[in-house]
């Protein structure tokens, strides 16, 4: 992509899994914006990039850049897309979208009306098995969805020592597990499926009221040390949902940040009329396919054995394991061919604005069906 | 057991399990009952049961009988099981234990009053993992119960020319999968957590309305050949459920005899404040215990590295695989014991008539649920 | 079975298996030989077993015995199979089947001779998925014979203060992990794929010389307590082999019972011209069948999925799990099947006695191949 | 890396990899050097690199290269290497590293004496959990070595149309399946162990010695299509091998190309004095630790769970998947700091020439066995 160069907002745990994506892809990587000019300097230094922007005008202003990512706390994605797409860039915004769907709504608009590729990170759409599920269920493999069930699971904030800027409201909203990890969950199999959830049953939990809050900053995935003062915690520990599809299909989720011995369990699956499937983040190179009246199968991720859709996301021959930074490579690889050739691709199967605003009227029913304890509609956006 | 004799009622899959388990521990099975005299005739000659009664009169009459085991139809149960307690004779009642809660809350004081020893089937309680567990959880190991999360799939039922007595709500019950398999679940949670559910948001799916009846008769497992005929079905294909647990433990459960390739897929997740655990039935020999700072554990089934409890109920050293039939002689074990002593034992784990009653009321509060949409107390019966 | 009686020599770990298996089946077990008559009678009252035979004249002399069962020690195998069909009685014997070929072999000629049943116990051929893989093997479905691995790892010997009378060569005869549990992986191979090994490169390890054996008895798989004296031990903890089979087939085994961690990992992986297949005891109802062009396959055991073998061997439908206890009362209920039509059956698939002989001269040629670290063509027996 | 320069040899399938990851680490390749002139240009241009170098000659003269790596068939690495480092350039070369230990003898001198940078590609070491498991071993917490056991089994060469360099003697040496994976094992556990082999004892199968050669190219990992002709293979489909250690260590390898199903199925096991520990290339994130006397555990790659040297090769957090691409960047990683400092450090994991010339020699004993049916002594390189 030699005529393609890219910034990136953000220098956390995040903005270096995008750095290191583009860096493998052959995007020469312009700059990063710090959250603040010295932390930027810093970081930028520690990262090897050329230059550390003091500003996002001034980030903008750099001729080298036509796509900027958003790695920045979920508060500043709204600002920041803004303005991106008002100086006609690309943009690239990590999930959630943003503070609220108004925000995401307004966002969606501007997006659309710049004609300018505009995609959300829900990543984890490029394992490939996972795209290789979104095949089947399109070739009606699975027949017709029946019973999703699934989770996501982590225990990074299992203890009340446990610290990060997603636990206030006010820097990640007022959904934690449910935005953070449970969107990922909602759009992943929504994409698979084909289908978005039309109305939820949700719950919410605290189960750690009062968290002790570091005086000095913390990285993501991390434990603080030294001084710390209480806080009270309204973001939600874990959440379980009922889901309703149209047609009938029916599902359930559970999202948790405080189950022990759960890094990152991300898993689905799917009843079908037809035969069954499910996967599981923890073992992603393996896609249980089930059926009633012959051996259940485990499809070994291998680009030989794979419709085109996973063949598609493969980098590496079968017993050549991928993982999560092999996601990136094919999310980004899909992005910026489509900047290149200046639009979305009819095989392209990135989230886009339309995705990530339908996942902030997802998180708008589960905040609405939590108070109520009611049943309530999923509000449409695009798709 | 040289002193106490059996009888069972019904002569199908389950009948056998029970006749096989009784025969194991050298339990005398002084004949059976069968759906109808010349049935029951043509069972106990096959099976090599000395006698087939041609009542449930003549049975109760036998003085060689002191223990009945119920494993007709779920209609029955009622009328058998207050025939038999009336005949001053302990009982082993198949699961669910009736039609309603309030033939169940008849039977459960009818056994209080007559101080016999009064069982449920839930065998799965008898895992020696289960078992483990359950003692795990007692002595605080995996602390406070945060978040419980399961399922009970299988398959047998995935298509419309399945056919089986329990489609048909008069023979049933209004509920299928949540009463068949669902109560399976939530009285094995209740017994390893300590704790009933206080409250269900259920919804119920019958994703097949129509089904081929077959003319001839079907055994449990196994599928129709010849003529047929068209039923509408209302009982439930699957249900997906939300828990609540007092001081604020929330839970999850699917159940399901629709997912292909699923033959019995019990699963258990339990996030407590201090550890995890999670255990499956396709799997029964692996106890998974999750933990934040040490790396994950599976302790596989050996009486020499389990509590008291697993201990209890394991028959085999570790490296001879145990599975559903070992339940039974478990759980019969300690039935038998209690028979033989005149009570139940302070160490007993068997479901009583309680606990067979806490699921009628859980079924209950789950069609009460799904017909209003909304969170319902479930109501308290014993334990 | 109601005309057939059984008697069973051996009053510990195994011979409790025997006599809970005999049970469930329905045959009766007039009685019990102990170690000692004191030792029967205490165990014949603890197991509720009828009467102690003081001496095998005496239990031979019983009209209600028509089938003995041995489960001494290795030692006693030969004399007493002897005098068994010598009283023209049926056998079922434990394994090894003797202490030398020399005796097998005689023992081999007494039992053709006889025309009784005379059984091995190699009971691990009867989880339903072996006898699938049996019929899978005679089918073709594999093609041919590439490529055999396994092993029978257990952890019960790992530590110098565990003592069992097998770690004496007097006792358990010269090799201990070999012909204890590395003749269940040749016999159970030999079965599935209806080869024996025709050549063997053994290597025999003792990595523990020393061990402290206890004054006072101890039951297998016990860890034992109070004073102990330290005796040299010559026996094989463990042994590395390769194998040869005809037709140019290759093999490999390694057995042990000094692996910490694992309780009883017997597992085989077959990589045969046209498909693979692999199972492992510690998940003993799945079965890996590998393409190469498709989708690997777990066939979960399930009689309505299984060829006729496997079927044959299955007591529960799916989703039940199977385990240990349920390899005896299929390997039983074929032996006593036979014994009641008077002769082994076409479809019988139990290791005969010409099996227990070849996995006597399979140990020879590995002692052997180990003494002078070559090849060594392993001597035929019968099959 | 600013200042540091590089270029690859070869431009098929590893030399991409090669690639990649430089460019995720932000190390600049100057050029590649094709299998033709004509082969290099096209194969630049798709790849996006700056130069096709027309000779080895042209690419030794750019300033620009500091590191060479060779990616190209092995009967190509003696002589590009020694070239390489007449010209006093670093070096990373694809293993095994040369035809025969002759070459590779010579090959460590040169290393040696030029005090460069010299590498072998045994990328499987920097699975982090592998550096975790190299960390216990070297502090004793499995103590020590009793038996390891394992496999290297793929399945691209199962069927007599699968085509490729490696299996003509001329191209890839004598041996296939032992150089080509089975020195990744010996390599992987030799490190993990912290002890090389002493003896072996080999078997070497082809169990297809006839197949179709593609008359046209064929990159690794396809399969041909078009006119072919039969060649006569006599390089190994698959080996079966024991292995001895000093003190009294025990092993044994399998490894294979045929086994269908199988695509990268890379295990070892290792029963050590206290402990057991066993991986699967197929499940990498996840290391098996076994126990007697408690429950196994699981370790979860994650970076706050493991030692120094686990955690040293680990990039992402617990639960974000590593895997294939991801040992390249912990290798190279090291490799260039190497350079950047110049020399090894002493915390440094990668294979050197020393370990490189180790496996020819491990090479040169299974040839020399298999050909006697005799154990042989593996003659000492470095280490």
């Amino acid at each position: 992509m030699p005529d393609i160069g890219a910034a990136i907002i953000g220098t956390g745990f995040i903005g270096s899994v995008h750095l290191n994506t583009l860096r493998r892809m052959g995007v020469p990587v312009a700059g990063v914006l710090g959250s603040s000019p010295g932390r930027g300097v810093e970081r930028a230094k520690a990262l090897g990039v050329p230059r550390a922007y003091a500003s996002l005008e001034e980030l903008l202003a750099d001729p080298a850049v036509q796509v900027v990512h958003v790695t920045s706390p979920n508060v500043a994605h709204y600002p920041q897309v803004k303005q991106i797409l008002g100086a006609a860039k690309h943009v690239v915004c990590e999930k959630p979208l943003a503070m609220t769907s108004a925000q995401s709504a307004e966002m969606l608009a501007l997006a659309r009306a710049s004609g300018k590729i505009a995609a959300v990170c829900y990543n984890t759409r490029f394992y490939a098995l996972n795209q290789h599920a979104h095949g089947m269920m399109a070739a009606k493999e699975l027949g017709d969805l029946r019973l999703i069930t699934g989770q996501f699971h982590q225990d990074w904030l299992a203890k009340d020592t446990d610290w990060n800027w997603r636990l206030e409201a006010e820097e990640g909203g007022p959904l934690r597990s449910v935005s953070d990890i449970g969107t990922h969950w909602v759009d992943l199999t929504s994409f698979i499926t084909g289908q978005r959830p039309v109305a939820v049953m949700a719950e919410l939990a605290t189960f750690i009221p009062d968290r002790q809050m570091p005086l000095g900053p913390v990285q993501t995935f991390t434990t603080a040390k030294g001084a710390t003062e209480t806080r009270r915690i309204t973001t939600d520990d874990a959440a379980t949902i009922l889901l309703r599809y149209k047609d009938g299909g029916r599902g359930v989720l559970t999202t948790s940040q405080i189950s022990h011995g759960r890094k990152g369990l991300l898993t689905w699956d799917i009843s079908g009329s037809r035969a069954s499937a499910a996967w599981s983040a923890e073992a992603p190179e393996n896609l249980w396919i089930g059926h009633r009246d012959a051996p259940n199968q485990i499809l070994l991720r291998d680009p030989s054995l794979m419709n085109p859709y996973g063949a598609a996301a493969a980098a590496l021959p079968g017993g050549h394991p991928e993982g999560f930074a092999d996601t990136w490579t094919a999310f980004f690889g899909q992005v910026y061919r489509d900047v290149a050739r200046g639009g979305r691709g009819a095989d392209s199967t990135w989230a886009s604005f339309d995705d990530g605003h339908a996942e902030m009227l997802f998180c708008d029913a589960v905040l609405d069906s939590a108070a109520r304890g009611a049943w309530v509609d999923i509000a449409k956006g695009g798709l």
